[in-house]
């Protein structure tokens, strides 16, 4: 028992891991199972560096385990398949996002939101079925279920398609989900990071007109001009605020840090809703009143489905909706990371793994 | 300027007031307007006391104005209609509930939500637009346009439908808007008092599965055996409360006083609806993982609107859905204010005030 992880499975495998809680990631040797008969295995090209794999690097939602591959932003083209796998061949393009397992026979699987399976197994961190850990996307190559790899178009480049295995899903499903997708519709969006920018763009591909809802002025100017924003509030701004009270139909809420939920409330019209996408250590203060006088809701979502993640991917190539972002080679991981816990990015670090990871 | 309740308007009427924050009410002789183009004038039978009521009389909410005659659970027979009314004649059985005007013009109210209205005016304690006060059902008779009059069903017993024109509609209206209407669905109802029995009924009258949520075990046997509900939660026991999570497809939470959510999110299926009826003084805490992890969501909803109203009181005639009551004399209101406050009756008493309003 308790093979290392260069023995644990036949095929060598090769990237970068977290060893500790330090934040720092470095070369890593291990191994990945064979091509099972469903399964899909590729060379990784690109990973999106998601906000999410620093918390798990730093251990900040207390379930890591260490030494730890982060990525579940991960793209590139497909090398072998299983021999039952039906929907790829070699030569694909394909993308894994956060997840690589699910029950398939709970109501939620049933539903194609394996998301939400309460047995669903993460791209990385996470125990699989056959007693070791998943390892991400920060390395040279991925084998998955087919049913956790979706098709990117031709027409969407590489590197900026990865970040919409998450951020892409997990702001084009509640869109979707909470009917904020109506062409005329007015739709906030609160923090322009990583999801933010996204939401945008999404909004935008619906037709909604957008608001861009941030503690500062900083970002207007980036947010109207190169984001397509229809108009920005700070909502640090009382009479900015008060004066755009009741014009919402809906707010996509991507900051996961603490924060007073009553003015975004106030900015719902009746029947408005507040969607959650951030879950900070806290608990939010949800005040009665305004979701009664107006009938409105405070919801949230978690990424989505394998079905509606191939369709935001098919949508986003549709409508050329790409994430902004700073394609960076590998060895610039750990200076990436330093910048992205100041949230110095515009707006999502892509590790170019195809061209710079190299096993020496 | 300034005329006194006897002289404001030309048509004498009478009832009870409170006179200010003592929870004491007491006979009042004051006046009404004449019955206008659109108005229906109506003798009250039937008033039912709404625990808003007490708190408005005691002016817990701040915004009371003295004297005030409450009540908005009013059933009677009309005696006079203004030359433009189209729908009611002299003798028709009717009711009014929580409000008597609108802007009429606003998104609200063009589609039928005049409960939403920012200019709504509540049919007791609210500035009218001849700058005196409304005056509530506490009263020998009422005058109303009849824009926010309903039909009562000959099928209804007017003194148990009384509470239908609050307590229904309150709690009609989320499980309609909220989709917790359809057979087989499993709904929970928190807290059995005036709002909640009625959410019982109006939900096994959809025909789904019932589970009342209470802290005590004492009201087990009277939910089961005189409501129908399906099943009896004690939320106090971690064990049932264990067993039970993510069975429920909805709650209805009538519960004015702060409690925690979480337990209740985690009763929650995935894509499940927590409705807040109740508006306690503080905000609730709201944990953000439940709904992101299950796609749940927290809403809101405020009585209902006038098309929503008839339909509620048709439907519950066609169903039998009617409150379980205690019909007192007039001259008992501050004895049952006294139990009203102490949660002591089943579930709602209700004035005979035709029986029992003695102008002396």
């Amino acid at each position: 028992m308790g093979k290392s992880p260069e023995e644990e499975h036949p095929v060598k495998a090769f990237g970068w891991a977290a060893r500790d809680t330090s934040g720092v990631l470095s070369p890593f040797k291990f191994t990945r199972r064979e091509t099972g008969d469903e399964d899909v295995r590729f060379k990784v090209l690109y990973c999106g560096i998601c906000h999410s794999d620093l918390h798990c690097v730093k251990n900040e939602w207390g379930n890591s385990t260490y030494p730890m591959v982060p990525g579940h932003e991960i793209v590139g083209v497909v090398t072998e398949v299983g021999c039952k796998v039906q929907k790829f061949k070699v030569g694909d393009k394909v993308g894994v996002g956060c997840m690589v397992g699910a029950c398939h026979s709970c109501d939620s699987c049933e539903n194609n939101l394996e998301n939400y399976c309460p047995k669903m197994l993460l791209t990385y961190n996470s125990p699989y079925y056959d007693g070791t850990n998943t390892y991400g996307g920060y390395s040279d190559h991925m084998v998955t279920s087919e049913r956790y790899v979706v098709r990117i178009p031709d027409s969407l480049p590489l590197d900026a398609a990865a970040p919409l295995l998450c951020a892409g899903i997990t702001t084009y499903s509640p869109l979707r989900y909470y009917g904020l997708d109506k062409p005329g519709m007015n739709v906030g969006v609160v923090g322009l990071g990583g999801l933010g920018h996204v939401a945008v763009k999404f909004a935008k591909a619906f037709g909604t007109k957008v608001t861009v809802i941030s503690t500062s002025l900083r970002k207007k100017q980036e947010a109207i001009e190169q984001l397509g924003a229809d108009s920005f509030l700070v909502s640090t701004d009382p009479d900015q605020m008060q004066a755009a009270m009741g014009t919402l139909d809906g707010i996509i809420d991507t900051v996961s840090a603490t924060h007073p939920l009553l003015p975004l409330l106030g900015l719902l019209k009746c029947n408005g809703k507040l969607v959650l996408l951030g879950v900070p250590e806290k608990p939010f203060e949800l005040p009665a009143f305004p979701l009664i006088l107006g009938r409105k809701m405070v919801g949230g979502s978690g990424i989505g489905g394998m079905k509606e993640t191939q369709e935001m991917i098919d949508f986003a190539a549709e409508h050329n909706v790409t994430p902004f972002i700073e394609v960076v080679p590998v060895d610039y991981l750990n200076t990436a990371m330093q910048r992205l816990a100041k949230a110095d990015v515009k707006y999502r670090f892509v590790l170019d793994i195809g061209n710079t990871l190299k096993a020496d």
